[in-house]
């Protein structure tokens, strides 16, 4: 029997719990023996609940039990999930954790200290939710160098999207809608701030480097200043625009970003809709790549914890290696990437030998239908080029990168 | 040094052979090691190549030779690649293989007799190309019960039916630019007619249910009378034609089968074109998932096989355990699953009266723009009961399966 706590009875905690019951003849026989929540720690009572006698309020029940091999770091946050987790690994038990932010921060040194130890530290749970992308990369892509990573990371704001471009909704109302159904947190700026994508590929970023990228150092832009118009030119162009999460390797530097792309009808990730995530990955050898599944919910995150636990237990006292050291990556400021912009004008100010002027050829987008404007999509260009010509072109709507 | 024999120095096998070449840093430090290719068995000389020296006719010298940790079997067929697998095993050195046919006839007996040398007999690249779905059944998805698996498994008939689909072609000839541009083989009767997605289902289903699921049993129908006035319903019914492998729990019993079904524009795997593979595949906690790539080709398919040698070389002496026992499972009949169907009928001979009394309410498709005939959806009902009513049916063209 190996034994397990849960840090956090929340909704990932109690999911975590509710799959090791569920499923543990598949899990038992995977391990080779069975797994048992021995202990799950939290600051409140659970009383009535079938698990409220394994709730302990003292961490140190659980890092003084010799029995208990695996941690389940569901908390979120920074502290007091840090310091547990490194508590956790100097005794030597692993920790599998669903903590974007902990691990965004403090990964290599987690992972150097599981190391140090002998266990492990993982955290597929961390991105993507349910989707196996992080054991992907580390595990199954081995022979294979990396180039480029593309996701769709975040659920609220894939599903406020998707519920604009189909019903032309504005974004106040979707998230409005979002939050009253529970796709969408009471304060919103997270998702729809770009926030908890960022965090996703800079952990994404690191595996792919090997070293450590910093999710302050990645340009970050949300959607809430997306509109039913920019829809509109976006079935113009036979595209949708989703929150993208990128980083990829350019002349031997990497960028990465989160920013509002408008993407093709023909690329995979454009049916990736509603809460669903999907990380698209290039490689040099297997060349495209793409993985798709519910990127947020509870079983499906407590799912890959779960994984996690298993792959742990079977490596008792054996540490896994992940190439995730901390070594800064100094990335590319995204003015040095190319790439081309639907610009939208007001049709009154719009002056074409301006803006060929400006940005040389460019394709005007006749049949949006929107009255009072005009939009034209740029050829490819360095974006602080872009930027610049753009700060000078009269009568600016907006603008919007596309990715192609 | 982590010394590698490679059997077959075709497509697949100098892929091997470039992959571990080319990617030698990346790979070196994931296995902690270098691998090198000692040995390249082969029935041809290859007079002027950089690895001319490797290559030798008799495998005893790679047998027995006890530097050689792992053998890729590259060879394709059944003989003599499955005695030379088995001769390998023995040794105690661990196969990691491409071949599906092998992988779908003798998979159990290949698995214990590397469980019995401890060693290992991978095969992620029999399925799916580098698409890592093997690995993510066995590693990834641990905590999951998996009761469905949908794919795209072969990249001639994608790579057709997408052109079907786009330009309004025949099948003859698109396969005849297929077969030129060396997307199709010269006899592609194991393409069109879905022999080979039949053993990579084959290999996901034993995989899916833990026990054997023999081919043989699995009901096969390629694509081979699929018309382009097929396609005209499908765009009026917002689908396209896919030709589907799948397999699926269905009241505790199983059934596995291909064949080509309509698929809605709203599904995941509706954007899977040209050569391009996927496996759409059902849990109970994660739900819905998606794995997507490239099916097929030099490089991709090599990668996988390079994946599973790192595997075997950072496993050195040990068996990874993968749950596929040689206890037969007795697949359901297709006649006993529930769907719905188009139906194809000559206008002339048309009785909407006599369609009614043999399918209840039935849906026409109005707008397909095919003269001369009347096409229609059924209801959900038993495939049995379909066919025996289809049977009494005057003036029927054809049918087609929808997967919804």
């Amino acid at each position: 029997m190996k034994q397990v706590a849960v840090f956090g009875y929340g909704t990932v905690g109690s999911g975590v719990v509710e799959v090791i019951d569920r499923n543990s003849a598949v899990i038992e026989k995977r391990v080779g023996e069975k797994l048992n929540v021995k202990y799950i720690l939290d600051l409140r009572d659970f009383p009535g609940d079938p698990n409220e006698s394994k709730v302990v309020h003292d961490i140190n029940v659980i890092l003084d039990d010799p029995e208990v091999e695996i941690v389940c770091e569901t908390m979120g946050g920074n502290e007091p999930a840090f310091t547990y987790s490194k508590n956790a690994l100097l005794k030597g038990k692993s920790v599998c954790t669903s903590n974007k932010e902990l691990v965004a921060n403090h990964g290599p040194e987690l992972l150097k200290l599981a190391k140090e130890n002998n266990c492990n530290y993982l955290f597929e749970a961390s991105v993507g939710g349910g989707i196996p992308v992080i054991r992907t990369i580390n595990e199954a892509l081995t022979a294979e160098i990396i180039d480029g990573i593309t996701g769709i990371l975040n659920g609220t704001t894939n599903y406020i999207l998707t519920k604009m471009d189909r019903e032309g909704a504005k974004f106040d109302d979707v998230l409005k809608q979002a939050q009253d159904l529970g796709y969408a947190e009471k304060n919103p700026e997270a998702d729809v701030e770009g926030y908890d994508a960022c965090r996703k590929i800079a952990i994404l970023s690191s595996l792919m480097t090997g070293h450590y990228v910093h999710f302050e150092d990645i340009y970050t832009e949300g959607i809430t200043k997306i509109t039913p118009e920019d829809f509109k030119y976006a079935k113009a162009l036979n595209c949708t625009i989703k929150l993208l999460a990128m980083s990829k390797e350019n002349n031997g530097s990497y960028y990465a970003m989160v920013a509002p792309f408008l993407i093709g009808k023909d690329t995979a990730l454009y049916n990736v809709n509603d809460v669903f995530n999907a990380v698209f990955v290039h490689s040099n050898m297997l060349d495209d790549s793409m993985y798709y599944g519910r990127g947020a919910g509870k079983l499906a995150t407590a799912s890959a914890v779960v994984g996690d636990v298993i792959e742990a237990a079977k490596n008792t006292g054996k540490n896994l290696p992940i190439f995730w050291d901390d070594t800064k990556v100094n990335l590319l400021g995204i003015g040095e990437v190319n790439r081309s912009f639907l610009v939208r004008v007001k049709e009154a100010e719009c002056d074409k030998k301006e803006i060929s002027a400006a940005f040389g050829e460019v394709t005007y987008v006749t049949d949006a239908g929107v009255a009072g404007e005009i939009g034209f999509v740029t050829p490819m260009m360095k974006e602080k080029d872009f930027e610049a010509k753009l700060n000078n072109l009269s009568g600016v709507i907006g603008r919007i990168r596309l990715d192609k």
